[in-house]
């Protein structure tokens, strides 16, 4: 998908909402889980009632990944209905993945090719040669970890390397790779402040803000800091939309819930003067 | 598997030779591809072909992801014929996860029980919480990646961090989590020198080193600087194995290149007095 495409779409949703999937059978209900494809359904029925409301979808690998190859057979079936159903939305692997050169052209090939992403979040330690090979394809994005939202960001991406602190020396030697301007980035939300130093870094970067909700990031704090001249963000909420209720009425509360975010966003939106 | 399993195998094969499978279908013989399950067969006929020569294998997971659920089948039928043929072997997917709490749980169990490794490796950019989770799984390891030998590790591994390097940071850091006895480290063999300053840092650990051959490592010069008082390192060779010969005799030109590797093992464990 071109990134015009998800700007459009923004503007016309009035939403920038993600919805994660991260699809935990145990809080499944009990008739979703005596399907045969119980990963599937349930996700098939999230995006059917979240689908108005959200303007791209990231399906956390590693929740389908646990089930062997029969778990990435469910996640081919989400992504064959997702691209087939709803060729609007912009769609993210998150897979975090980081390996070098030939290595990294075949997770990129898994994700881009075989399942059919728009997108994949892709780790930065490895450095330059890790993260090039993603950038390579038309229409495709990697979406580069900057600041996560977790306690363990602490133990590396704030310590300071001459004189700036990690995250934003990755930003930064980022910004020079071949094909940068396929790159968007991890911010998390509960990291307001740091959303505006990383915005005089990267003013037009599109921002993949995980962490509103429940992690406790504020879905107001993150707007002020983080929206660019083009709306420029994603914000992500999974937990709070999927399991808004694990019983038979699920789908209709992750309506609700995602709805709910949404016309946060449109309120937002309008106040900025986006729409 | 237990490390003192490893350690035992490891001077009972006067090897400490890891075989990387990284399967590559454009470069396996025509008789293979002709066949129903060319991963399987290739890396199937390899470890039959080297096994009295390695102490571990480490398929590299983007190879056979980048197939789809077909590829992860593949994988999975690997690592049976693999466990149940030679259960003495020590086991790593080369998968360089890394993620937060529950995902990382996730990860952990897809490679520790669904697929049945004995160790995954893992990225460090996310912190304590993206690697603690893989650390509490009895006889099974995490290995975290340190220094790498691509040159994209001087982006940020090689960076100064409070008087000290981002990779060493990173390895001191690590040695306080919580199953930290269960912590292995990659660190390529084209740093031998760096080598020496690691095993201050970790005298007992053991290392996976790839690097050795095809990317300019020298196996004397990684003995001499990465060696620990019972062996602790595991030398990877990839291409320089299993690509040895792409015609049919591969196998047998893949046991030649494994036999060759392993005898310099010997040798260097007979001069420093281990066997």
């Amino acid at each position: 998908m071109r990134i015009e495409a998800l700007k459009k779409q923004i503007l016309a949703k009035k939403s920038f909402l993600c919805v994660g999937l991260d699809v935990d059978l145990e809080k499944v209900p009990e008739h979703i889980k005596a399907m045969e494809d119980p990963l599937y359904e349930f996700s098939k029925a999230i995006i059917d009632s979240t689908a108005a409301y959200a303007v791209a979808y990231k399906p956390n690998i590693a929740f389908f990944e646990t089930y062997g190859p029969e778990g990435m057979a469910s996640l081919k079936r989400v992504m064959g209905y997702l691209n087939n159903k709803h060729p609007e939305i912009f769609t993210i692997a998150d897979a975090k993945r980081g390996d070098i050169g030939n290595t990294a052209t075949r997770y990129a090939k898994a994700y881009f090719k075989t399942y059919n992403f728009d997108s994949i979040t892709v780790a930065p330690y490895m450095g330059k040669d890790s993260v090039e090979p993603f950038l390579s394809f038309d229409e495709k994005y990697a979406i580069l970890l900057a600041l996560t939202s977790n306690g363990g960001s602490s133990d590396f991406q704030t310590q300071e390397v001459g004189g700036q602190m990690l995250y934003e020396k990755v930003i930064q030697t980022s910004i020079e790779w071949e094909g940068s301007e396929r790159l968007m980035y991890v911010v998390g939300a509960t990291k307001a402040n740091a959303l505006r130093k990383i915005r005089e870094l990267i003013p037009n970067s599109f921002l993949l803000i995980p962490g509103v909700g429940a992690q406790g990031g504020s879905l107001t704090e993150v707007a002020e800091n983080g929206l660019s001249s083009d709306v420029g963000i994603l914000v992500n909420s999974s937990r709070g939309i999927i399991y808004a209720s694990t019983d038979e009425n699920f789908a209709r509360e992750a309506k609700k819930a995602a709805r709910e975010l949404q016309s946060q966003m449109e309120s937002i939106l309008k106040n900025k003067n986006y729409i």
